[in-house]
């Protein structure tokens, strides 16, 4: 019987096992990818305290410090169930664990939408990114191009045309449908270039991205490049989340009050796969998230007791 | 001319000048006081990354960071003066710099009150501390004493009996005053006690605290104890920000929305001065809190332009 059981082992849910340890409580961090989302990232540099550390080596030392710390982690272990008994949660993984708990911190993240062409997984981090918040300084007087045409996509165009020396922004359909604020500033950059009703169909590089592959009116074409930005869009985790009944926005993220509740008592979430922190997905605001959750669980523990 | 005016040294001002850094922005970091309240723990072990680390080792580690990437830093360098003119923010020192900028963040923190009595100083992270979250976990099994009689004085004790052997709670008047469902709660707890109508005047020790003096009906009393933890409230920064006509709460705080805007256009607020994060007053709220508002100072001057 744990206190509380952490669903997901990213940068959230090993936050939320450091602070439950201020707490004395007894926590179990359950996740099937070891990290989650940020140890996917070649190299961070905007954590503070770490001029440059690559993902897995942060998210390395994050599990060494909640186990230091007491609390159980496991991983690769992926949640098929869970069920709320009385006042407890039951999850039972994939690997015949069962863990029972008396509340719960849910924090599985969300995955942004890949391409899903060939090479894109070899280049990832070595010219393919799926942030450009963590990833366009990377890229000063680089030609990069932005995949997708909706807002995220505008606004990564926008942050890179600052940085990078040629963006392009390679999209499906005839025109960007992005808000018409983000189109009149992309109008106003000249280092912005639309190339519309594209289809990317291969990247090509050597040890890293040289160029991506598009398929324009039936006919292919190549594009030099230095990196890629794919902006299609990211669906947080829903099999779990829908399982407990949790109440979720337009988009499928879980929506949560200032303490990180949720609409189901003793259910709490964290993260990259709820509406808080003002929606600006990045490492520390799902920190800052799991550590508020956290707190919130022992208050709630101690109002039950 | 910059384009980010980051007002304080903290974890809050770094963490928004490494996240301005992403968005290319020219930042200036001002702050009498290098790494804010963050630098006075003298072991911080609840900062993802690290397992144990000082609160100046670390915060020596954000400025060299925010160097870096290119942000400059100003410390012992007292605001004493702020003004808006025009669209911009113009901010003066103490030691005759002046600064010009397009927007303003706000990240000033918020000051715990001192008791003011011989030896508290020497003994800070000796044994005397401002903050149970942060140091309740080092007095396992030992003895310790809350001095304060509000909701944060109880909150403190009632974490501190999970923990340590045994809590006085010493309070200046008769009767605790902190929400009654706290107060039943402190009843239930067989190790705390209550010591009314006391007052600390002084703390004894040989490198780390092993006593508190108090006056008590006229006589002096000596508490044999290893902690100390002073819960009699806390200031936040309050001239600047009356001085930029802030909206604040009843006790101070200045408000802030998800995006950490404040009622002044182009003024952000962050950290522990600000009502953000559920009021969860902890390095990883205001670093998360930091980056949230370089983010959306990059949006406030991308809209402008």
């Amino acid at each position: 019987m744990y206190d509380i059981l952490i669903l997901g082992a990213g940068a959230g849910g090993y936050a939320a096992a450091i602070y439950a340890s201020r707490y004395n409580l007894k926590a179990a961090v359950i996740g099937k990818e070891p990290g989650g989302v940020a140890s996917e990232a070649v190299e961070i540099e905007n954590y503070p305290g770490f001029k440059k550390i690559s993902g897995l080596e942060l998210m390395e030392k994050f599990r060494e410090q909640v186990q230091s710390l007491g609390s159980e982690v496991f991983t690769f272990s992926d949640i098929v169930s869970i069920q709320k008994e009385g006042e407890n949660f039951i999850a039972k993984t994939d690997d015949g664990k069962e863990f029972t708990g008396k509340a719960l911190i849910v924090a599985l993240g969300s995955k942004r939408r890949k391409l899903d062409i060939p090479r894109e997984k070899e280049f990832a981090g070595k010219g393919v990114s799926y942030c450009a918040t963590c990833d366009a300084t990377f890229f000063k007087d680089k030609t990069v191009a932005v995949i997708g045409g909706n807002d995220s996509a505008a606004k990564a165009a926008l942050l890179l045309s600052e940085i990078a020396k040629k963006v392009f922004i390679i999209y499906r359909k005839s025109k960007i449908r992005a808000e018409p604020i983000l189109v009149d500033r992309i109008d106003a950059k000249e280092n912005i270039e639309y190339v519309y009703n594209a289809i990317p169909v291969e990247i090509k590089g050597e040890n890293v991205v040289k160029s991506v592959v598009i398929e324009q009116e039936n006919e292919k074409k190549e594009i030099p490049l230095d990196g890629i930005f794919v902006e299609i869009g990211s669906t947080p985790e829903d099999t779990i989340t829908t399982m407990l009944n949790l109440e979720k926005n337009e988009k499928g993220y879980v929506k949560v009050n200032s303490d990180m509740s949720t609409n189901i008592p003793g259910v709490f979430a964290a993260g990259d796969m709820t509406t808080g922190s003002n929606m600006f997905r990045q490492m520390v605001t799902a920190i800052a998230e799991g550590a508020i959750a956290a707190e919130s669980v022992y208050r709630y523990l101690s109002e039950k007791s």
